[in-house]
């Protein structure tokens, strides 16, 4: 039995929080097996770090270190908001089996490419995801356009 | 006038070189604005930093550190190698206007990607980055597939 999408974004949705209790964009992740095991979790850094590179997704993926390939193939990658397009990028580089994302109201990001590329996407439509987005930006809009490259 | 694509691509496969020497992957990159500016540079770290993330395009992102999404605008990113999809997604989520790649022989990775994008993409045919990886591949294939995710 595939493990719980709601599990899995519970776990997205702590590191989000983490994210914002440290002054960061409140955007977390989860890299999750077929079998439950947490690879990997992480939330956005840009502001903790002074990382360009560090979004929820890619902190997830560096928290889970150095795994052969085959290692994703099986996996969800769970994210609070839908993957920018370098978070996109990298799921797909490593053959990320799903993709869970918390809501796409906020932003939309490479959503096009992962469907064509046939990586299952499912958006969990999370009112607490948005919540969490929305009191960010409204605090801190500069912040979160310079984290978008916008 | 814009930055001269050779001297851009020298920078990146220093890098590249550098990498090799420190016993990791040898694919560079550097950032450049259209004034000759170079915002960043660096080389792939996956086995020095024991990174998921820190390919070569990645890493000279993170060297650039937090920059205002303008600054990216009228940039060049080098690389040694055709970027793959994470390094493509990267670049296209700063809306940096061209890509200069050492070659694609070895690799190929976002492309279409970045053509669909509109974003311009060179490919210098170089043959002393052919020589680079085609070492390195010899050297340790597993190590060449593990950081592509294959």
């Amino acid at each position: 039995m595939p493990f719980d999408d709601q599990k899995g974004m519970a776990i997205a949705i702590e590191e989000a929080k983490k994210g914002y209790a440290e002054g960061g964009v409140p955007i977390g992740g989860a890299l999750i097996s077929e079998d439950g095991t947490i690879l990997g979790r992480g939330h956005n850094m840009r502001f903790q770090k002074n990382s360009a590179i560090l979004h929820g997704e890619m902190s997830t993926l560096e928290s889970a270190g150095r795994l052969p390939g085959s290692a994703y193939k099986n996996c969800t990658m769970y994210t609070t908001l839908s993957p920018c397009n370098m978070c996109t990028g990298a799921c797909l580089m490593y053959g990320i089996k799903r993709i869970v994302m918390g809501e796409n109201e906020t932003f939309v990001g490479g959503e096009d490419w992962i469907k064509e590329k046939g990586v299952e996407l499912i958006n969990l439509n999370n009112q607490e995801c948005k919540d969490l987005m929305a009191k960010f930006i409204k605090e801190r809009p500069h912040d979160w356009y310079e984290d978008i490259g916008e």
